[in-house]
Parts: structure tokens; sequence; C-alpha cells
């Protein structure tokens, strides 16, 4: 496997990732890639704390998706989940609207003790990748706190007009389960942190670097919002190929279609391309979108067209080798 | 119910409470006696911090117990728990020590998101009490923090001696299992703490003020090393009873008995008697001690001789009746 890449032995990829999409993109990368010649540079801007607890949700969602441990139907969580825990919760009248599996609880139960020991983020999420049999090497984008506020525009609570105020991503993501209006969305604390050990280096030195097919604007953006990022994936914009999280003008999961449009972005692989152009010499877009490829060149990339959607089984790892090669395979 | 005591209507009911053998005393006397005239003052010595949750195992024994929610072989925890939780921190190589089964991880969610929030211990305690539907008024002995601390003589590391040093109670009544010997106890932070608002009213209103089976030493001593309780407790002597934890010589359950002996104290019920002589004027002992009732009543107490192991069905609420009474049902 580790000659099976054009590189020869040492051919180091590094991911921008988010959750869900991300992982699936890593699941197919180390089908074609020596594991532990991948690097995923992870988003901590939807971490939270809730319960006293320090909630990492696309660090996790990355590993249990590698150790083959994510639960199948919801893409978040571990299989075989139980929901005691959050029984109990809910017969205290506590939040209950994170829900929080009884297997994952202990992964949290880890990283918060672990943080309180005077660990790093980043030190935790190689121990959890560690303890789940994961050799891709996983790195939160930074060790320091970082979180992405969105402004909804919730309707008023006397049910007349609307009330537009900022909130967690979470009680966007999942409270109000990503179905209201966004007018505006914020990194706190970004410009006080420093990239976390090896983020840079992992940018600067590999051969290819690859922004996954996630949320540009709530999982991409926040990584490049940690003051030094950006420029490192400028740098390598040659080697750099980014993957269309909108297949023929939607996102696969998630709001990034809706939330492309209302902050004044097209929800195309068009917009995409415009998004990602500084950054990345090279985008991959789905064959449904494949009338778009000459606009798509128009903004100054190279556009790959292949299979995207990896939903089916072999999508994930051929869509892996269009990005390493940076062609259609 | 309510009439059926000889306090007639609001005959309020104090007792000083450690874990599981406070819990059983206590599911006896809602039995002879309305819930809500019951007021449980609950030792805090033995909370812990732990993964980033507070954890407060008198108060969840006392709670769970009256809720028939208790497990009934381990005494502690809750029935029908399932251990996924621990699983995955085990998987992590994390502190599985301290075993918290899925659906009590609820209550310590709870109990540390309401903390965050700025709630008081005691707040807490009458949240979870509700939650479990239980009407006994559950008050920590104060809302601020004590934590008692153990010297323990462990064997040295290198197989030769022993190593005495102090540890949190935890680490001594759980991670030790109580093997140990012990050699000193202290109350941390004891000093700067106030009663929890209530726990001074429920002693000096009470009719009966009762002094439960519990471990004198770890159990009820930190309850008495809040500021004003020791004293609140000793202007009720007349009215206050204590039921001995040690019968014919052993602890019924924990290490109580090898503690008074490692700590200069008799592991008897004349031992009991002198331990409480200033402050209660009645000590319940159990049938096997009767021969002892000379000696315990030469402390200056009164000696009532009931049975007093509440394995037994029936015995909780007799034994509950006696207290109540001051005198053998």
């Amino acid at each position: 496997m580790r000659d099976a890449n054009r590189y020869g032995v040492r051919a180091m990829i590094t991911v921008l990732a988010g959750g869900v999409g991300a992982a699936r993109l890593l699941t197919g990368l180390v089908q074609v890639h020596p594991a532990d010649d991948i690097t995923a540079i992870v988003n901590v801007g939807d971490d939270l704390e809730l319960h006293g607890l320090h909630i990492s949700p696309d660090l996790d969602t990355v590993t249990y998706t590698l150790a083959g441990a994510i639960d199948p139907e919801r893409g978040w969580g571990l299989a075989g989940e139980t929901w005691q825990a959050m029984a109990t919760l809910g017969r205290l009248g506590g939040e209950t609207w994170f829900n929080l599996g009884d297997r994952d609880l202990g992964t949290h139960l880890y990283r918060t003790a672990r943080l309180d020991a005077g660990a790093t983020l980043g030190e935790v999420a190689a121990e959890i990748a560690h303890g789940f049999g994961v050799d891709v090497r996983i790195l939160p984008v930074t060790d320091d706190r970082l979180r992405t506020r969105v402004t909804v525009v919730d309707p008023a609570p006397d049910g007349d007009g609307t009330d537009t105020h900022e909130v967690a991503f979470q009680r966007y993501f999942v409270a109000r389960a990503h179905a209201v209006p966004v007018t505006a969305v914020r990194f706190d604390g970004a410009a006080a942190t420093r990239p976390a050990p090896g983020v840079l280096e992992a940018i600067a030195g590999a051969e290819r670097v690859v922004i996954a097919p996630s949320n540009p604007i709530v999982s991409i953006d926040p990584v490049l919002a940690v003051p030094g990022v950006r420029d490192a994936v400028t740098a390598r914009r040659d080697d750099t190929v980014a993957v269309s999280p909108i297949v023929a003008g939607a996102a696969l999961k998630g709001p990034a279609d809706r939330m492309l449009t209302e902050l004044g972005f097209e929800a195309s692989v068009v917009g995409i391309a415009r998004f990602y152009a500084e950054l990345a010499a090279t985008l991959v877009i789905d064959r449904a979108d494949a009338g778009s490829a000459e606009a798509v060149e128009a903004t100054g990339m190279r556009c790959v067209i292949t299979d995207t959607v990896m939903a089916e089984p072999g999508v994930a790892a051929s869509l892996a080798r269009a990005v390493v090669a940076g062609r259609a395979s």
C-alpha cells in the first residue's frame, strides 16, 4: 500500500477537515494511502462545554469514523450506543438538546479529565485516536479556545416578526436543527489562537493539501481563521485540492447550501470555486456538475470531475485517488 | 400516616446522615412518618470532582434509596445500571477506579451543569430529589467545599516497610477498597464552611434529631465539623437519638470498626456511646449487644435495645419507630 501512490514512500497528505464529509473522505484516503502518512487538521469551532464536559464533535466524528466505530445511520456518535445518562438528565429536567450517548460520554469524560490535568487538546486528540486504533494523525487546528458563533433569525417570542441574535454554533446547529436563517458567522477568540504544534508543518510539508468536502463557512473557515493557517495553505495553492461539498446546488448533509446563499455566496460548485480560488489550484466536483466545469475554471482553478457522493461503497476510495492524483482516476 | 406518630401533625424529624446506613433508616422513617416532615442533613465530605463532574456519593445514595431506585445488590448507584461510558474510558486508558454507571452519570451531569450555572449544592440536591420523586427534604450539611482527607498507610513501593500519606476520601474508600490502615482523618476546608440554608433550623426545630447508623468518623463527624452544627445538636441532646453503626463489635458495612480502633476508639456500642454521649441522650443498640446496655448507660446515655440490622424486611420500619419514640417499640 505504501508504494501504491505516485509519491513514493513518504508522501504526506494533509486534510483540512470538518466532521462527516471530511471523515468519509479520510476513510477513502486510508484505503489508498498509508494511514500514518495522513494528517487531518480538524475544526474546533463547534466544540462546546456542556455539563462540565469538553466536547469536540468534529474531532470525535473523524476519529470514530476512521475507527469504524461511528454510528452509520446517524453519522455521528458511536455504533451500539445507549442513552441512559440522557434519560436520567431528562428526568431531572436538565439540558438534553445536545444528545450524548453513554459510550460517547466516556470520550468526553476522558478529554475533560486530561485537559483538567494540563494536557493540550492536541495531546488528548492523539491519545483518543490511539485508544480507538486510528493511525491517521488527528490534530485540532489549535489547542486554544476558538468558538464559532452564528447570528440567527428566530421567530420573535410574541409570534410577531423576528428576533436576531448571536448564539454558540451548536445552539444553531443542534438546538435549532440549523432550520433558521443565518445572517453572520464569527470565530470568537480566533485572533488570539495559535496553530497547534504540527499544524503549519503538516501543511508546509505535505505533497498534497486537501480541503475536505465540509461546510466552507462553519467547518473550513474556522480552520483558516487560526492565524498563520490561511497563509500556509495559500503558500501551497499549487498542491492544494478542494472537494466541493455542494453537488447539484445542494449540500449532501447539513445547511451549507442555505448558509452560502444567506451569506452572499452562490450555493453551487462555482460558488465553492470562488470561495477557495485563492487557496487551492484544483477543485474536485461531482459528475452531476460537469456542466459547470468551464465556469469553475474561469475562477482560475483546475476542475476535476468524478464521483464525489460517498454514500455508496467504493466512492470514497476512488474520490481519494482523484484527490491525491489531482485528476480523475 | 401523618397522625400515626406521637407528635401530632407537624412532628419534624431531622437525621444526620451518611450514605447506605442512613439511607436504609430513612426508608424506615418514611414508612412510619410523613416524608415531608423528615429532613436529612447529609455528609458532603466524600464528594469529589472527577472527569470534570461534581459527584456527591452520600446525597445520591440517600436520594436513590428513598426513590427505590438504588441497586439493591451493590447498595450504591442505580438499579438496571449499564457501564458503557466506563468501557470507553477504560479503552482510552482513563481513570476507572471510581465506577460511574451510565444512568448515574446523568445525575452528575445535571449537578455539574447546575453548579456551573450558579446554583448551590443544596438547591441542586432538592431538584434531584424532586426529579426522583423523593419527598424527604435532603440537605447537604453545607453548600461550601468540605473534603474528608484520610492519612493511610500503604505498603512502600519497594515492598520494604510502609508509606504514610494523606489522600482524598474516595482514594481511600474506593481506590484502596478501605483495606489499608488509617492513622488520621481531617475535614479539609471545614472551618471556612457555613451550614447550608435550613440546616441549623432543621436541627433546632425538630422534635427528634437522629444520628443515623453511619460511620461516625467519616460520615457523621464531617457533618458535625461544619461550624455551628455540633453546637446545634448538643443543644438538642435531650431529643437526640443515635443509632449504633456497630453491632457485636463489627460494622455492618464499610470500615467503621477498623477505623474506630485505629484512631483510638473502641469498636463497640460502648465506644459509640462515648463518641456520641455529649450529643445524644439516647443510643439505640442491637439486641446482639444487650449485654453492653449497662456500660452504655454508664456513659450517661439512655440505652434502647431493638433490632437494628436493616437487611431484613420490616426492621427499618421497626427501628424507625423506636428511634422516633426514643424507646423500643
